[in-house]
């Protein structure tokens, strides 16, 4: 079978925040050529902050894209052809996809997607990166104990949403940062116990001690910038700072980060700061999904997702990420996503 | 028995960096009021990065001194009279003592010093709160393991010293940050594979990434400012950063502290930066101080200290300390030191 194909690749390096420009869209004609590959197209294609850091041309903690090569990504894709002995037509898998609609793989690093967990498409949120970033973060840095208070930035987010599930199944105080009062009175549906709206707070610093009046035991950075500034001012003793994402970063990236520095606040609180990766958690993947799925089924966890349609909308949907114009977990599903609709 | 004696109180708040007429020198007398109590001589005073933080009316780890009142301070006294059963002339105690001649204390929350272990000054360096810092700090948040890179900032300070000699007791490459040649040399001599003389680099960044080719594994941060920065742009994957004091802002204390941020850097390497006080590891003080007696018994640990004569000199010791201009363990030794001669 041969397939004409849309592929998105990097037109340029951004400076500052990204544009649509930065990509340009490309056809391709794609077949199988090999034994033990398969034919996908994908269902649903997934946007993420660690885009902004594969399309610096500075270095960080995996190869970027260069110009003129394919943009980088997840997706669940659904096997039409097969010359791999475990893989046929209708299989599904979630693997590093890159913006496309068809890919020719090697499906041995691909992650079989089953649909008795949730909607495929979580495979992407709850089920995928993000929750598993989400669960780890919380449960191997953040160590959250019974009734500590956990501050988590971009609270509706992909990675916030769990985040803020699991520390309240964790038996703490959730409080949700988040940039409306649409979002953040979604929050409040997932469990979080209080809110803050950092585009209208006057000041940071006091809303957030307001929102946290034992301090912050656990502080889930999914942004740096504002927010972790006024949440390095209102640790609690023996804080812990994960540094999931910098988001907030997303329009200055290729330059210094410049402010107010807290060494003394760490130093007095005998405070933790850590960075967070998920892919250094591999061998937790599946029992993070699990437990995950087990919330899921019982009612503690639900996750909301916000949705673009057709692999022309990638750049847009990216690009909302980054301007937290996206409500919940930003993904694109396409044409062929119908038949297995959330 | 009635006796006269000498005391530094805190005159004012310092403004920036400190200047000897933040403190005044008082006179008082001093006699055993009741039982259970030891009227004492100091015969070593000890001066101490944290003495800035206490001078500041900002709010800090621990209460800080007002205007008239007594400056804190470690002190190695003699007990020349005792209403104490358990203590009697002669003997010998370390504690938090104030800068001053005489004291009638409740020596129950004192630590008994034995003659044993090393000269007695070393309970105030080595022996005492500086090398128990040192030790606890690499041990337990450092956890350096054979063959790593530990980065040390004034290297060559009370802390800086033993800590570079358990790094290296620990069988880790460790580097040194001072602020002259001769402390450099000084440093080479005590075991440090490398030195890097911060006042005459044009490149900090380049300078210490030349000194520690394969990142730093433990940076210990004892200044924070510009070498804490150009620490950060050198960390090797899962490095540890122990904040453990930030001398360098002593002339800046009371304003935030503005420059860049190592968010992303501390994602990149899935670094830590942690908050270190030795308060927090009472349990271990004896382990430690054994560990370090032991360490300077089989040659393992040597170390220099940087005498002043005299009550009278305890604020310029004190600042000789805050401008780097002291040479070792910064230490007072009063006229009653004489009969206990290192």
């Amino acid at each position: 079978m041969e397939v004409n194909s849309r592929k998105w690749v990097l037109a340029s390096h951004p400076q500052g925040m990204p544009t649509e420009d930065n990509w340009k869209l490309e056809e391709e004609t794609l077949s199988i050529a090999n034994d033990n590959e398969v034919l996908t197209r994908a269902l649903y294609l997934s946007v993420d902050p660690y885009m902004r850091g594969a399309i610096s041309p500075q270095k960080s903690y995996r190869k970027g894209v260069e110009v003129g090569e394919l943009m980088v990504g997840g997706a669940v894709a659904e096997v039409i052809e097969s010359s791999h002995p475990d893989w046929q037509a209708g299989d599904l898998l979630e693997t590093q996809y890159g913006w496309r609609e068809y890919a020719v793989l090697d499906p041995s690093s691909a992650t079989r997607v089953t649909t008795d967990l949730g909607p495929i498409h979580a495979w992407l949120s709850y089920l995928g990166m993000p929750g598993i970033t989400a669960w780890c973060a919380m449960k191997y840095v953040g160590q959250p104990k019974q009734g500590e208070t956990v501050l988590i930035s971009a609270a509706s987010g992909a990675v916030g949403q769990v985040a803020g599930q699991v520390a309240k199944a964790s038996g703490c105080r959730a409080v949700a940062v988040a940039s409306s009062r649409e979002k953040l009175d979604w929050c409040r549906q997932l469990g979080y116990d209080e809110g803050v709206n950092y585009r209208n707070s006057e000041n940071l610093v006091e809303d957030i001690g307001n929102a946290c009046p034992d301090g912050i035991d656990i502080y889930f950075d999914n942004t740096a910038g504002p927010i972790h500034d006024a949440a390095m001012k209102n640790l609690a003793m023996r804080a812990r700072v994960i540094v999931v994402g910098t988001i907030s970063l997303a329009g200055t990236f290729e330059q210094p980060d410049i402010g107010e520095r807290f060494l003394r606040e760490i130093l007095t609180a005998r405070a933790k700061v850590e960075g967070f990766l998920v892919f250094d958690y591999l061998e937790q993947y599946n029992k993070a999904r699990q437990s995950l799925a087990e919330l899921a089924a019982s009612g503690q966890l639900t996750f909301q997702t916000d949705f673009m349609d057709g692999i022309e909308s990638m750049p847009t949907a990216f690009l909302r990420l980054l301007h937290s114009s996206n409500f919940g977990k930003q993904m694109v599903r396409t044409r062929f996503a119908e038949p297995f609709a959330e």
